[in-house]
């Protein structure tokens, strides 16, 4: 039997593409180059850059979402781009631009859907994961005909999504499980909800308002009960500092039964009782706190800054609730990331062009990764959290 | 260039198992066969068995662990035999006889270790992942020089394990970040401890008596602090019905702040206040409870149970406490695991050679695989959590 050499190496390279491709996929993760249009696919012990795929699109605030297999990553861009990469092959597979602007999105229980939040026209967009292919168009319309933008959209348990009307101060519950997907829950909110997050454990959806104090609780368990106003103290801050960026929601915290919430335009910390969502204390901070993210074992809650003070991270006990540990990874902390069991934090350094590795134990830096820029780090292991 | 036909058939065959071995492993398992010696390599979604591994030992009570990317699982066997699998090329790459009688075991933090708790001749064996190297052999030897049967291996955060000692009734704390690892803790305990469980935010180690009522804590954030005997009523059930099974402390439930402990020969479910570790309230049941597991999202609790009820599982609602659902998936319901979101449950009914699989929304059966006598099934989401 005969063979030229172009067949032959053409099959030494399938070869070679088939063996990178067979990988663990549990340790693996995406780093997103904001200003690049680019994510880096990384392996986290021990840490390397596998490869870079481009052609993402406008990426700031961008998030990623994985299949329950962790073979895909979905990437939501600003620019109302949504891309499917394969972190086996590490390559693109897909983009298509699904509105004009967006703010995230969400992949359903059984991971067969996407549902993307988006400003511009607003509403809600589903798609399948298999192809991208479009499956419905949600609006976003008040009773007087007027179109919202959405925010704060989050995957819950049962095949739902739950997000936030913006300018009519609505929060809906979306079932998935039917065909087609339909509102089953609409519960008028406080004034301009501007971002959502569901517990840990996808019991109950808190709405962050920006237009009047407060946040508004939907549990899930019982959606019919409507919403309930709770931590009245919750953005009174912001009348008296001006607000450098409003916290993420997301970076909500939840350890050993109380959440730990950035304060609004304090330098301030809240620890809130998770089971009557009232303030139990307040442990002040180095600036003010954008994201406040939980250890995965709840030991400590890790904080960074807005400007000016986003050189900064503080480690706060959650047990004695002090500061144990202020640590300087450097210019532009953007983005706080833990491998799942608990040992590495990734820290993303926008201006030094790098993301830093630090050990939870020690609080010391163990390692580093050149990035253009990064925000966004997303492990694998988020594939199988409810309310990401 | 000539190749010959064998030749050509080798690389072919290579191609085709690459391409086999590029695959997610985020929603593969394992299914233990107990009286086969066997697991079944399994994909839940959809439902398939990807391969069959034999040759692994006595697997009654066998238990499995997964390395952080997923890619290999280790199943400790009941007569010492420790295996290492390949998820990908669905192979057992080894197999060791570490002691002669072991009862599960657990992986570090990083990975990098494994820690099996033996029967026969007592102790902690520790092995490296990698290769099954042995390094480490922790004694299990009291103050008057006597050996313990080790039971309640669990892995703890900042790569630590935590044992108890049957006769000696001690728990002990292994630090494995060191070379060699120590034991950094002795505390006395009550008599006979004979299982254990981290609780799943990784605090506390709780160790259930055989040999008096109550259960043992250790705060692993305070160990220094010593054990805490709490659930004085817990045990007590046993003196007035016979014990068909001590159950499963592994399979303790937390949901919504609170534990949910099979009663140890009563027909009762204790419900607990994961704060003060006080019993709210007992639910009764249908049979003398084995596994008590919570869902992902805490919002119900799966109950099976010893012979003669061991045809049954009870569903209760976690808020009204309620038994919402008494189904009979068959003979010999052995064990119960959840896919990683809570979408699905999947049975083992040993007598029916078959493991069954339920919507948990809709509380019906929507498929099966064959298996034979079926017992323990570990699906790869396990990889990240922390205490199994």
């Amino acid at each position: 039997m005969r063979l030229d050499r172009r067949t032959l190496c053409g099959l030494a390279l399938t070869l070679l593409t088939a063996a990178a491709a067979a990988q663990g996929l549990g340790d693996l993760g995406l780093i997103v180059e904001r200003n690049s249009g680019a994510v880096l696919v990384v392996d986290t012990d021990p840490p390397a850059v596998l490869a870079r795929i481009e052609g993402l699109g406008d990426l700031s605030h961008a998030t990623a979402v994985f299949s329950p297999d962790m073979r895909h990553a979905f990437v939501f861009a600003r620019d109302g781009g949504l891309s499917k990469l394969d972190l086996l092959e590490r390559r693109l597979v897909k983009r298509i631009v699904q509105a004009g602007n967006s703010i995230g999105g969400a992949i359903s229980e059984d991971g067969r859907l996407l549902a993307v939040a988006n400003y511009e026209p607003g509403g809600v967009n589903l798609f399948t994961t298999d192809t991208l292919e479009a499956v419905g168009e949600i609006p976003a319309v008040d009773g007087q005909g007027r179109r919202s933008k959405v925010v704060g959209l989050e995957d819950a348990p049962g095949n739902r999504f739950v997000y936030s009307l913006f300018e009519a101060g609505e929060i809906r519950l979306l079932d998935a499980a039917t065909r087609p997907p339909r509102v089953v829950g609409r519960h008028p909110a406080g004034r301009q909800p501007y971002d959502g997050l569901v517990t840990p454990d996808g019991r109950y959806y808190l709405a962050g308002l920006f237009g009047e104090d407060g946040v508004d609780v939907l549990d899930l368990w019982n959606p019919e009960k409507g919403l309930r106003r709770v931590l009245p103290e919750y953005g009174r801050g912001e009348r008296r500092l001006p607000v450098y960026k409003m916290p993420h929601l997301e970076g909500w915290a939840e350890a050993g039964g109380r959440l730990f919430l950035p304060g609004v335009g304090r330098h301030e910390l809240f620890v809130v009782d998770r089971r009557d969502f009232s303030v139990v204390a307040r442990v002040p901070l180095h600036g003010q706190p954008v994201f406040a993210v939980a250890q995965p074992d709840g030991r400590r809650v890790w904080v960074n800054f807005a400007p000016p003070h986003n050189d900064t991270v503080q480690v706060v006990d959650a047990e004695s609730l002090e500061t144990i540990a202020t640590l300087k990874p450097g210019k532009g902390v953007l983005h706080m990331e833990f491998t799942p069991r608990g040992g590495r934090v990734w820290l993303s350094v926008r201006d030094e062009n790098r993301v830093r590795i630090y050990d939870t134990q020690r609080l010391e830096a163990v390692g580093e990764l050149p990035a253009r820029e990064p925000s966004g780090i997303f492990f694998t292991a988020r594939a199988h959290r409810i309310g990401l």
